[in-house]
């Protein structure tokens, strides 16, 4: 084990010195290291139909990202205005769960429940509320996950 | 050195292995270790009261969530259009003083007070300016701190 | 194993020991490691000249801020709206040019091709595709890149 880890540093090192060239035709993106575990942690803190599209689009496309099929983790977790991801009759149910069905973690802030007044059995009931968003984002990202904030769109649609 | 960067690794890897479950009811959150100091660093680069309370509402939030309290570092770096939460007379005086208090890091982009023509005069005494703003971020993630930038929301308010 | 995770303790609470003080006037800003190697990745998601301008003036000051100058390496990853910074005839041919010559990574997330309907060739050729934007920014982080990702500015200019 310990032999394999010290393999996965030289193997990141070597990665980071010798970075990518910038060609297009010879770089054809990051490559990822097939022996280890990946996470990631998606915050929405906006609300409206175009925010939740994309947030969930962009979950769906690292789920099937090609380089991390099958090793990637995922939670969404949801603070200010973005609880309308998990607003009951939002339309978004359907999603939501096949989402959670491939292993993605829903999360709510609890501290957006109480400061804008949202009733949380006015969410759908699968989802899991944690302390604070923030402090949930802080905690993953010190595990190693890597952090994603897709911005809300101008406009709806995504 | 080579050896503590292979123990980080096998610890990352542990943390990565026993990963939370997702199901409602067992899952109350990403748990933090008692023993390890955490930091964070949000950005601003949008004006306007509705993201500047957002984001400072955020930070407390970040300050009191139950897991981190007493074991969090945290910064609030202001680019771009978010140099705003920094005006003198904005009404955010005793707020950022009070986070201060708290061991809050305030920090300004140098680059946006020359490219966007504002007088360090103009911004509180008591914040710091920095080189860049996104130097500022990079150094800080690289030392482990987590990066939450909060979506300016879309309408007043949060 | 407690041995190697004190070790790994030992290693973040000497890194977060050596954290600076708040007041104004002794803190200048985080510190970079002279003998290390930065990297960052920025994500622009939004279309529009505002948001583009902003993208590449950030990616631009973080190549010229004098504690990473030298031994950053920085990518820029579209997806969503914001392939519109690639886009053929926008304005930005000279300025991505510059930023490819200084060793920026222009990367375009394959999926919002397909999911937009846009022909590659409606892009600048220099660029590369990669799988997933989000797949890209999750290796990079766990690689210990930075994560930036600029707000879409409310208005246009920045």
């Amino acid at each position: 084990m310990l032999k394999k880890q010290t393999l996965t540093l030289a193997f990141i090192s070597a990665t980071l010195a010798a970075m990518p060239v910038t060609h297009a035709g010879t770089f054809h993106g990051a490559q990822a290291n097939p022996h280890r575990e990946y996470g990631a942690i998606f915050q929405i803190d906006n609300g409206g139909n175009g925010a939740i599209k994309k947030t969930l689009n962009n979950i769906e496309n690292l789920l099937h990202d090609p380089r991390l099929k099958g090793h990637i983790k995922i939670e969404l977790i949801a603070n200010s205005k973005g609880f309308d991801v998990y607003v009951k009759g939002n339309g978004f149910r359907r999603k939501l769960k096949e989402l959670q069905h491939q292993g993605v973690i829903l999360a709510q802030c609890g501290n957006t429940l109480r400061e804008l007044h949202v009733n949380r059995h006015d969410l759908y009931p699968f989802i899991t509320v944690v302390p604070s968003g923030v402090g949930e984002i802080t905690i993953r990202e010190s595990e190693g996950w890597a952090y994603i904030h897709p911005g809300a769109p101008h406009h709806e649609g995504f």
